[in-house]
């Protein structure tokens, strides 16, 4: 069988912004793409038909969490994720290397790979690249990632170089490893915040040869500008015919850049996580549903947002859910910034369409401040 | 214009079992019906579309928790609570009698009304037999319930003669009060543990005439045979063309005895409440989820359940997301256990249908156990 997996390239903007198609064993979407994430096998408050219904395409899911929790044999088992956790659509699975190097302390690197201590009961686990290739293969994603390090930053020069080896050597025993012909692996590029390892680390993965390519290490606490440098050094050096994911990146003006410089791929925590807390997204910026002013609100969050829950709740009553503590004020608020983050993608993907992806990001930029906008 | 509200006694059983239907200004319902508890105006975890999937068809919400937080005031001038939680199907309001006499020392009762201190802050607040009516015209629900004294147990003879003439006292007060006509009044049989105040309080509530009847003070720690002499001895003197509400009640088995005593509407947290906690209902008894003999179980909760979370999930994946305290979780355990209670009474109204309520309760016992379901 071939691996049905392909990547096409249907336009470039001329400020570099792409359109593309991507087709996994599990049905096809559209790039630039968002993709929801879903930890341990769950986008949290979310059923997947209620994922369809914001229009997600493909999520992630994270092969640390759920090495540790249910276990990838139980998964396994039941049939693989998508019959576990009941999505029929695209899954990538994250390695854990960036769950792995979150552990801080509690976990060693060597060359052989990583060990740790379990978060939830403090049991000793080894990741290789070829057990995350195993664990992986177990879980049954459309798209898997080769075990990596997160290099920390700041780094020196030196650390940064090392760092970047391992990850190479890493990214060719994963390809090695890897048996299952109906799953994609991506490659990770590292190479801490120097210009040069970031365009040396995307040559490399490129010659070891990958399905898409990752850039990973970034939004560690860097600056924008920072960022923006890193990511550029690293596109110029990977193959336009192959699709770019930005791992853990970011928000609303961080997508705009993103998909400007040429990245296919986003997931990021930052919709769902901000929900839960409260903080929900909007074309002029951040709303914060507990701020008093909601309280008789009678408006939805947005007032042209075709979302469900801006179609049916008021501000106030999504204040009042969210000053309970209710469960449903998670759900509806995720709803929203779900719906939110992936109707921004395709503004975009329509923009790139048309030619004017320049004028429609100087139009999002107008609109959108980084604060909590006002009433 | 006349109180739109009505009840129809359609048939009853001869072991006593009645089918029945109540119209309200908000759509009709059949009985003998479970009503799903929204203290807050959210059933937690449940969009109301969610809910009519499961069955729903009136839901309660709580006079008390909505008067401290987010205040009638703001639930009225948002259009009332229909309105304000996206319901747009029949609501009952408790009076919030029980939710103030649950804060134990934290309130005081007099003849004026019960003055208490917020659970929320601390704040003085007072309820009487009129603002609680107000309270609940501006809510707008479409059947509201008299601010009554739940009466203790265990409490002397002189305790629940003193308590339940309170009660009556405050009823008249509450009917007189009442201004909306588009709301039906129940009246709330009290009496403690005495049958002769239960049947002389039932006749006193049928004195001053109201909508429907409530049987209040009962499934508070007496044991079962108790609670239903009480309700016997209610039941017997209340008008057969008006609806029975048992408050507060119950287990599936309650309902089960309670439908065949010839109550008409039924509220309890148990599914909800119960369905956070990781217990399911089913035919057989509660399921457990976080028993380790599911981690690997690839069945529904209930093989022949129709919810939506036993045709799309294993037991295993609900297992997982328990013990991951993932907000999923509570979503899909309130989705079947929901199901199941209304289910339940859908079953139950069909037997009365049919004539053959006494052969379908003998197979519902014989079916159901207490205790844990074995695999």
């Amino acid at each position: 069988m071939n691996n049905p997996f392909s990547f096409e390239l249907i336009k470039t903007d001329p400020v570099g912004a792409r359109l593309g198609r991507v087709v996994t064993p599990h049905g096809a979407f559209d790039t630039p793409v968002f993709m929801p994430v879903g930890t341990r096998a769950t986008v949290k408050g979310m059923t997947p038909e209620a994922l369809r219904g914001v229009g997600a395409e493909i999520i992630l899911a994270n092969t640390y969490h759920l090495y540790l929790r249910p276990g990838h044999e139980v998964v396994a088992g039941l049939g693989g994720l998508h019959t576990f956790m009941h999505w029929d659509g695209p899954i990538l699975t994250d390695s854990g290397g960036f769950q792995v190097w979150s552990l801080g302390k509690l976990r060693k690197i060597d060359e052989t790979g990583v060990s740790f201590a379990s978060h939830l009961d403090g049991a000793k686990c080894v990741l290789t690249p070829e057990s995350a290739i195993e664990v992986q293969e177990a879980l049954g994603a459309d798209i898997i990632m080769p075990l990596d390090e997160c290099t920390p930053h700041p780094s020196t020069r030196q650390y940064a170089v090392n760092s970047m080896n391992l990850t190479h050597r890493w990214a060719r025993r994963c390809k090695e490893a890897k048996k299952r012909n109906d799953q994609a692996l991506f490659g990770i590029v590292q190479g801490g915040m120097y210009e040069d390892l970031r365009a040396e680390s995307a040559e490399a993965m490129t010659a070891i040869g990958f399905d898409g390519y990752a850039i990973g290490g970034l939004s560690v606490g860097e600056d924008k500008a920072l960022m923006h440098g890193m990511a550029a050094a690293a596109l110029a050096r990977l193959p336009a015919g192959s699709p770019r994911y930005l791992m853990g990146v970011g928000t609303p003006e961080d997508l705009v850049w993103g998909v400007g410089a040429g990245i296919d791929m986003f997931d990021c925590v930052m919709p769902t996580r901000n929900a839960r807390n409260g903080t929900l997204f909007t074309s002029r910026g951040k709303l914060v549903i507990k701020n008093a002013r909601y309280e008789r609100d009678p408006r939805p969050v947005e007032e042209d947002c075709g979302c469900y829950t801006c179609s049916n709740y008021s501000r106030a009553y999504l204040r009042h859910l969210y000053m309970a503590q209710e469960l449903l004020s998670s759900v509806l608020n995720t709803t929203h910034n779900l719906y939110y983050y992936i109707k921004l993608m395709r503004d975009m993907r329509e923009a790139i369409s048309n030619g004017r992806f320049g004028a429609w990001s100087k139009g999002f930029a107008e609109a959108y401040s980084e604060g909590d906008i006002q009433p």
